[in-house]
């Protein structure tokens, strides 16, 4: 339970909001946003942040300087939310079907810049052809397979050449490769990851090699993931990074080393609803709809409550969800003091993933522990 | 994909509507209540439908007969919806905390009948609190636990007895006893099943027994989860059932063999969006925020895909979920026909669980193939 002690005031406010909710630390946000800044500053790379962690126009202000940024989103509604907020410059980063090329067309008849993704010919001549019928261009992106984790062709592969060509010759228009490092969030050491990362850098430079070596250029080259991002050393060649779980961090981040746990900017508040000292549980009033069901790295924990002094060993574990009812142990090896958890008493869960935990609430409740004030900012959902 | 050749019109709205969405088969749900109702009325004991499942007030004429009928809840912004649509007779189903007893209260000044749910003396003691400062009654269930799944006390504690003399004392009102057969879920044979509930239900009435013993009587003793209501063969002693999944049903009650994979209603619609041949992968813009990362009891999959002829030997499976995508694999020992899923074409995921796939969605779309019609039922959400 966080004491909000500077600010008597937004302690009263803190206890009024009915449990469970989405408490989010606005100043941790700032932060991490402050530091990936700082990281992509030194690498001299642009940020694309992804919109589909926080995923809220209330955040905008902090995630990009300027409407004119460029953003990452994973579904049309996020664009269409963000056109209407002004953005101009937004990747959709989810293969392209053709069903949703013309709410695509309305967005760039409203100004926007929005670039599409795709891997297969299927898709280059069904978005060549909408083109051609529709007398619009269609921007597109060739996704590249850089860790056999999800879709993408390989950079090394003739398919990238004849999709890039086809593209070229159609009136969908190619403005270059994407990856991202699926892989990069399995890793189990620092090693693994920089390799994760170098290869993600490595072969986005194959791809833009080879087109370039038939004629073909690149204007984008963009990569990422919220671990490699942290994790790039050198980004020659690249265009612009990817990243979105940096701005909340979770238990997975964490466990990667790419962040602290202090580093968390979200938790779920909940309440203690019950005891059970004979088999060491404590109940709560979060269950899946609150947390989500993401395991994260752990097949055993829906998420972790930190103990006051914020130390690992001595959290509790939230072992098993049912809909609204989640159930806390101590970590293996410790006992529960159950009188630090009285029956009405609420603890901060920290999620395994923030995006999946974020999911599934509406809004979060934002703390600014420093200026002592609170806001809701609304979530965008659906597609 | 579904065809709806008897109504060419509906196809037509079918094919508009942008994927990823949550369908429901208007037909199989009415049947699935049908079938329900006609189950209760052979045992000759009233049904309180969970409101969780299904968790839409365009649902509820449906769901009940009249607003007068029992319903169950899992939130307070369900009752408080429940109670603006007028329905008068709420059980909340989830152990209250003491934040939460001023909504309660407010609910019963609208007039309608709440009953809460607790198993601890501390639970008692501020509910009776409570209602002594307020000057108002607040009707309380004790939560049996007969399996060890969840929360609840022993039928034959003294902590029993204890809790509802207390409450019989201050102004707490003991209204009776409340069991979930949690471990339904996990039953591998007809038999485990059918030993569950015939377990809730002896539980049950040992409790009552016990209390009338000291002369407390209970009006309300209240048990179920979908798969025990499919499964009770005498309810001598219980005045009312829950179920909530039954409306819809899933891959987990088809294993349980509460129901067959025709019966289930909902299903998630998704576009093809690539291949990987090599791989023996279809990728589909449903990921985990249109499936949920429901597992289910198939640690392997989220969700499965029915091939035309409808046989389970020639399913695909959800393999992996990102965010927006989901990859599908050919059940074990088969090979994917890629002509029958062209890049384009759309598939119906069926769910692992009712509820937390529909809880990935605002609203479903309702196709009624009988009547040509389609309409969409809002969910509630939040807490």
């Amino acid at each position: 339970m966080i004491k909000h002690t500077e600010h008597p005031d937004l302690e009263k406010k803190y206890n009024a909001i009915g449990t469970p909710f989405l408490y989010l630390d606005k100043q941790k946000f700032l932060s991490n946003l402050a530091q990936m800044r700082s990281h992509m500053s030194k690498l001299g790379t642009p940020l694309r942040p992804h919109f589909k962690t926080v995923k809220s126009l209330d955040a905008l202000p902090y995630l990009i300087d300027s409407i004119e940024d460029p953003i990452t989103v994973s579904t049309l509604e996020e664009a269409e939310q963000l056109a209407s907020y002004g953005c101009k410059d937004i990747l959709y980063a989810v293969g392209i079907s053709k069903e949703k090329l013309l709410r695509v067309e309305l967005l760039l008849k409203r100004g926007m810049s929005i670039v599409v993704l795709l891997d297969s010919m299927e898709q280059v001549d069904f978005v060549n052809a909408y083109c051609q019928e529709r007398g619009c261009v269609i921007s597109c992106l060739i996704e590249i397979d850089c860790d056999g984790h999800r879709g993408g062709v390989s950079a090394d592969s003739e398919a990238l050449i004849a999709m890039a060509k086809s593209l070229g010759k159609g009136l969908g228009n190619f403005k270059g490769v994407m990856l991202h490092a699926g892989e990069s969030y399995h890793c189990k050491s620092r090693e693994a990851l920089n390799q994760s990362a170098s290869n993600e850098v490595a072969t986005a430079q194959l791809a833009a090699k080879r087109l370039e070596s038939v004629g073909i250029y690149c204007e984008i080259v963009s990569v990422g993931s919220t671990p490699t991002a942290c994790s790039y050393t050198n980004t020659s060649g690249i265009t612009e990074v990817r990243a979105g779980v940096y701005s909340l961090f979770d238990l997975v981040m964490h466990r990667l080393g790419v962040c602290t746990l202090n580093d968390i900017a979200i938790s779920v508040v909940s309440s203690v609803i019950g005891h059970n000292k004979s088999r060491g549980q404590i109940f709560v009033d979060a269950g899946w709809m609150a947390l989500s069901l993401d395991k994260g790295h752990d097949e055993q924990c829906y998420g972790v409550v930190l103990q006051p002094n914020g130390q690992e060993s001595q959290i509790l574990k939230v072992v098993q969800v049912n809909q609204e009812h989640g159930i806390l142990e101590a970590a293996s090896g410790s006992e529960i003091d159950f009188e630090c958890f009285p029956i009405g008493s609420r603890v901060h869960i920290v999620p395994n993933h923030a995006c999946s935990t974020s999911a599934m609430h509406s809004k979060y409740y934002v703390f600014d522990l420093v200026e002592g004030q609170i806001e809701q900012w609304q979530r965008v959902s659906g597609w």
